[in-house]
């Protein structure tokens, strides 16, 4: 039986539900997201030569700015204070992919999964955005919460297929 | 050779590049996204039953609401005259997937593929946010432009695999 | 006597008042709204036929985020960390109009009076801007606030006429 | 027979509708709004001594900027270029009511009734929150078009009852 | 030596730095900052006629607004739950200048420096964009952290020179 | 005699001016600011070493966003749709001070002095932000239109002292 979306009442109107009654803990999430490009993109975002660009840097305020951007942009989130961020932005294991990974901690009544998942998305994004000139035909994929933790609802850990 | 990325200049700096020279032509992007849930949540968001809830309603608005919010998520975007935007939301071929399509038009001197692109990402997070009471190992791949058209650089179409 | 305004200082000045001594307990307020229409406005709608469409999803949907923006729209109100938001929509007591109740709730050092009625506002004006195509004549009124809970200042509940 | 609304499409989805075809022309809109508070508010805001305070020009301003966030707001409104935007407060005709005027005008492909509509509420809002340290019951009403032109729709002027 | 920029890891990458184990307390900062216009723009902003018009109060407003988007300019600032805020504007002590101060207060994991910084440049350009008219040659200067307290770094407190 | 401040209407009420008849032409505005700060901060945001972290990077895309968001924070500025953005931060003249310069560029209705006013200011404080763990008592100076051209008010260029 499929159980109800938290999100809508029982009318099935849309709603930002209570949280007044959780607690504040320390909650934790982490989100990745891949880029799937051309192996001269890649090169030409992480550069092989002595003056790197600002691509990289670019991308991850990006990133960091969008987690913060999360409760504007996600209807039902709630506005949450976020204590942390951090994004990395590696060469992904194929050389025509770069990895994302986007981390967000809060100390908060609410998780923060959106959180990390707007990050890695504007994250890659922002890279397809830099790179679009070069090819048009880019993916982005595997956006997805790779681990969460604080809170009732218990932790998360992905398995790695 | 690798070809430079347009938005950094020669010293690698970041910036807006200048389009004043571009013409005001009608531009018209498609982006395209999936999100793999489960059946169970597949059919909690379309419903089988009479009363359909607000869900795909709510990811819609905030896949156009985003759209409209592109260039102040992607760094390196111009702000652009948006003339019309829609977002398609549908079961997807196989039973536990979403698809999620975004059309985006300007009269303007740039393309819209970023919009399209933000549209179609943030529809697929609502949709993520909506159902992760159910089930938090969600994933969101297919991120891609799916056609382009207007502008100087020709249009696109993306071959089906 | 007339009190002073206590969002100027002694001066005339405006300011944002200060809440840091304040205690963080639960507040909650609810608001309204209704629009006049027309009664074919109203059966557009609210639909009397099977296929529902977004018209009411997409107002709600406008207010709850509005709720979220509105120390962003209201200059000398504080932010807060709103813990839920609901809103109703539903025909009004006269064929010709809608009504509408927007309820927020925080756990915080001050009210939600105004992001509840910044929620009720906007969800009428979005209904209006759907709507503006059939009559450009329909009236917003009745923005007030219906009742109130939490803080200091004791509780509120409108006398209705 | 109800016409459809025009903010959604034919299976009743909500959509930002296609202007490309539009002309930019001058447009131009006037909403009113009206707030009912008390004598004793009335008196305070406009001030009745030689040091006037910040309250009216803070509420001009908050209604200013709204106009200009119109898009962000309504959902599925066009992001339009602003040319002009004014806010008249002033006292009512009744003692204790404030009566607001927001005029607002583009060169572009579509009206600006909502942005008006928009600086309305928002401005009525604003002398709400400034006073509702002394009475929590005032009521915004009156919320409407008063005039519009430019556009193919034809030009639109409130017939005062 | 030099010391480590906080904002940015030991890689170089930037990110927000942990403050979930700091401590909630009450934090505060006064920011200045001077514009130097000519002795008619300092004339026709403070006014020596019973008509003063709007520009002091929309410079206050918009330095007020402009602390509570602190976060949203700033890519590395945390968002503050910010408690109070003023603004004061006055004739500096040369005929040509007028001085601004804007004082920011919290209740939380970390002090408020940026949003009163963010608030005198704010309000100082938007005295700016009001005279600009009239002269073009305007400079702000002085924008600086004029005291600082709460938190453990200790208190700041501006030698004046 | 002093010449009205064209923002503020015969009343002293604030608005924004009527550009609906000035001409869609090329407009460009370039902005300094300085960051006085110590040869210590200079040197790790510049670095001396092989790895350059994100620092220069960050508040260049601060400052090229902040430009996009200038209508937001200044009151009375009309939106502008930038075609162009640049900052460029480099080493003063002096060993303790960071030299930026905003350039932006549009095809509009009205010029952008503010914009790049916004932009170099903004920077400027992102700068400030990243170094204020080393030093708080660093200094913003000179921040001032240095050119501007386009439009019917003439050029603009600042004789350099």
């Amino acid at each position: 039986m499929v159980r109800d979306l938290t999100h809508l009442d029982e009318t099935g109107a849309a709603r930002i539900v209570d949280i007044s009654g959780k607690e504040e803990t320390v909650r934790r999430a982490v989100a990745g997201a891949v880029l799937h490009a051309t192996p001269e993109i890649v090169e030409a975002i992480f550069g092989g030569t002595l003056k790197k660009g600002d691509a990289i840097a670019v991308a991850r305020v990006a990133g960091i700015m969008a987690a913060k951007k999360t409760s504007e942009l996600i209807p039902l989130c709630h506005p949450i204070p976020i204590t942390k961020i951090g994004v990395e932005i590696e060469r992904g294991e194929a050389p025509d992919t770069i990895a994302i990974a986007a981390t967000v901690e809060t100390v908060g009544r609410t998780g923060v999964e959106m959180e990390a998942l707007t990050a890695a998305s504007i994250t890659a994004l922002t890279l397809y955005d830099m790179a679009k000139a070069l090819d048009k035909s880019m993916t982005i994929s595997g956006v997805q919460l790779m681990e969460k933790s604080g809170g009732k609802s218990g932790d998360f850990k992905r398995v790695q297929s």
